[in-house]
């Protein structure tokens, strides 16, 4: 995908450069995780079809998957109203939460405290290495 | 719900005091909109039921179908792993975007352009008085 394009135009990025990116798996519509994207990393993710982050804590390129083989293929991308959201939908490779399960949402709040509503899928130690 | 709790001890907003939001339809699983909230108006959905965000453009508490009559009741909140994103299921009244559509991703990237994917669900013009 070349530098600019009628997509990468309707996109608004904040004052950092970044759109946060929503991430649905699309057997089964199931909220995996919220990461953010740069131009960059969005048009890698759109020419390769597979997701491609910023890490705002590691102030890097993060290619989902890299070190645990968890990688996410692309579906789908959506663009909201104001051009300020993006939505994948995608095939996850085992979990997509860096803590073992297999979405960054396995807590449900119950009463105001928050509850674990599920097992892991996989061990993290093993993973990255503990 | 009182100022701190197990929940909102566990949530972290950002330097603007806010908190991104998912919203995911309860019945279809389909990502409705993503909004931003404050400590206060996350307080008062869970204490209401009801949601409410804080309006980043107009700088102001918004409780969502004030104006459309398109509420949202909530269904089920989930933290993720960080702390720093907020999922809700809820039960959409109407629809959920202001632009007359049901989900805000209402365009799906088609070969790096963008494509209308569904028909309006309400007039924007009559329901927000044009």
């Amino acid at each position: 995908m070349p530098e600019s394009s009628p997509l990468l135009d309707a996109v608004t990025f904040d004052d950092d450069g970044l759109v946060p990116a929503i991430v649905q798996d699309a057997e089964t519509d199931r909220v995996l995780m919220m990461a953010h994207m740069t131009a960059e990393t969005l048009r890698e993710t759109l020419d390769t079809g597979r997701m491609v982050y910023w890490s705002r804590s590691r102030q890097e390129r993060w290619v989902k998957g890299a070190s645990s083989g968890h990688t996410q293929a692309v579906e789908e991308m959506r663009l909201d109203c104001d051009g300020d959201t993006l939505l994948f939908k995608v095939h996850q490779e085992g979990g997509a939460c860096h803590k073992g399960y297999q979405s960054c949402f396995y807590r449900r709040e119950e009463n105001g405290t928050l509850v674990i509503t599920e097992e892991k899928v996989f061990d993290p130690d093993e993973v990255y290495g503990g």
